[in-house]
């Protein structure tokens, strides 16, 4: 089966890699067929790559040539990804995509022009890297009402935030230690600032409840206000800081979606996961917790969960997949600040008799070199906007949000 | 779509409880359509039961039913699930099953006669009960070479093993225990000498490589030898005792496959794995590791996924999985014995002397109250006769095998 690949950056390079190193097994799994590399689409030059004879720097020799059934999307970002790839679904060629920006913002329109082509828009990739979990979601936990999702959604925060937790390093020098290993960008706004999450939480709610949540629907919060004083309270208590998205089922025409950092206690299958690795945890009614981990990003792992999504289509040429993800709608993400309770970890200049005073009842931590102005504690469960209240006139110098998973 | 349930024990009734709590996720997920439970095949009597009216005992009431499009499979053991299994795929009905028995023994032949009735065979809660597992193996890692697997896939085995590490208890206590809790049968070999266990790596063998491994080719060993001085020696290096199920690619002709304890290092997913859950390690030649986790048995667990099979029938009508399940052969599955290496921990009664003169170079451990004559120790990676060989003459008191998982 003849097939294309547009972006040929870490991902698409990636792809082509797999598909050439992977013959005998992507063939066994397909029954026979192998997976043919015909197009490589980049605007860029790579004069020296072994597969010169195969780039192509116009759109059109992809979407005018019959023979393409099958094209991975690596380029990323929201355009031209969108047009590229709204115009090959219409014309009948599956896309099978890692753009996690792209599927967040556009998933429904893109999964109703392949509707509308007879073919199949798989995105495998988008979350996790090579974990599966867009099928395991789409399907396998069919037989469960889904009562909320919590995942570790992005390698670079989590690498950071190991680095602090077991290596007592400032997250300054993680960050910088991160980009100097390849796992952080320059700017490394979209990874620190949890704009990366955001999306992946919009893809997995979009699954897991069937109506499209946007990213500006999903209040966000990234890792950059995390201290070595927060890591070392906090590993008092047997807990850890990870960023999470979390997601949670309120009745069927609401739902919480959020990004933030989140203290995880020990025992949790998340406290454990440990620098790039991702988990997703899903919590169903029948099912109760299942959890899914593995390498959520880098370019192997990646490729790897597009080529099996390439294998998929090439399996089921003209039979599509229905993921049931529909129209989303402005109220169905509420305000989680007012809605759902939980506990609060709260760092504060403030005395313990003040703490008891507005808390009542509060478990207090510790740590090495505490001043003796500096509090640290776990509220009890309560809404965000009314722990914020209670503390109005207190000077906090930190807030982490407790998951009960 | 109108569905029957066959065997109405735990699964079976489990299943029928899911399908009536969940018809609005159900119908979401299908499309519109619900499944409407028509059939219970059972030989006892269940006349307080509210579907008094469903049941029947006999089996043609639900093959010669041309409305009967999917039915759940939940008698376990062999016969007669497997003539009914048979007859009712080749007539073009699909079934879903959790009867690990069945799959392992005769998972090849039942694909076959799916294969001629057109239909779909499908058996996601035949391992890991609610895990999602069949799927990710057979589809999400297909652009990989499958390097090896590893799974806690008996939660019975599990929890006896928690409750040994963590709460000092005797083997006999924790069964007991087990036995209590419903947790492990009256009568627990099954169980805790690892046949269940080796069913479902012989179903994971299956699909990981694409040749039928059967249950006489998987070399068992069970928990009962296991002793708290074990434990204790191997929680002095942070390790933990786990029962195993390992498959290990050698080449396109050969796998090694075999059931045991083993020595998991804390820091591996698998040593977190507590009580009852279960938990399958893939490694992948591009994913990496990715795990799956979460309950291996129980009524709702086990029942959600085969509900989700049987959603997945209902909206796949005439659409065929392909799973790639072709013949075994009898040496595909080698001696493990003789051609995988590993580090062994060794308990013996010899001198620390003795063990320097045959091994040269070994970890020793130690445990409170260890007798003077008694060593424990762990040795470099070799083949399992060639330790045997080296301790020939030594009084042995017990061998577990050192994972690199």
């Amino acid at each position: 089966m003849k097939i294309a690949v547009m972006g040929y950056g870490t991902v698409g390079s990636g792809v082509v890699e797999v598909i050439e190193t992977h013959r005998d097994v992507i063939a066994k799994r397909i029954g026979g067929e192998s997976l043919e590399l015909q197009y490589i689409l980049d605007l860029r030059d790579f004069p020296d790559d072994p597969h010169s004879d195969k780039f192509t720097k116009d759109f059109n020799d992809i979407l005018n040539d019959p023979e393409i059934k099958v094209v991975a999307e690596a380029m990323g970002g929201v355009n031209p990804a969108f047009d590229f790839t709204m115009k090959l679904l219409k014309a009948g060629k599956a896309v099978v995509t890692s753009n996690k920006e792209l599927v967040a913002q556009k998933g429904l329109e893109l999964l109703k022009a392949a509707e509308e082509g007879n073919t199949n828009y798989l995105f495998e990739a988008s979350v996790g890297g090579g974990i599966p979990i867009i099928r395991p979601m789409a399907q396998c936990l069919a037989g469960n009402n889904i009562e909320g999702v919590a995942g570790i959604l992005n390698g670079t925060t989590n690498f950071i935030l190991t680095k602090m937790i077991e290596e007592d390093m400032s997250f300054e020098t993680a960050l910088k230690l991160a980009q100097d290993n390849g796992y952080a960008e320059k700017d490394p706004t979209a990874d620190v600032e949890g704009h990366d999450a955001c999306r992946k939480v919009c893809i997995l709610a979009s699954l897991a409840f069937g109506k499209h949540v946007y990213p500006n629907q999903v209040a966000t919060e990234g890792i950059s206000n995390i201290s070595l004083e927060d890591v070392s309270y906090i590993s008092s208590v047997n807990g850890v800081i990870k960023l999470l998205g979390q997601i949670k089922y309120i009745d069927e025409n609401r739902i919480a979606a959020f990004v933030s950092p989140a203290v995880v206690y020990n025992g949790s299958q998340l406290a454990s996961v440990r620098d790039v690795f991702n988990a997703i945890l899903v919590r169903g009614d029948a099912v109760g917790d299942v959890c899914f981990y593995g390498r959520g990003a880098g370019k192997l792992p990646t490729a790897s969960a597009v080529v099996a999504d390439m294998v998929d289509c090439a399996k089921h040429v003209d039979r599509r997949k229905i993921f049931g993800w529909g129209e989303g709608e402005e109220d169905y993400v509420v305000d989680y600040k007012s809605t759902i309770e939980m506990p609060f970890y709260v760092r504060a200049k403030m005395s313990e008799n003040q703490v008891k005073t507005i808390f009542h009842n509060v478990k207090f931590l510790s740590r090495k070199g505490q001043p003796s102005d500096e509090v640290a504690f776990i509220t009890d469960c309560m809404t965000e906007n009314k722990l914020m209240k209670k503390l109005e006139n207190a000077e906090v110098l930190n807030i982490i949000k407790v998951t009960n998973y």
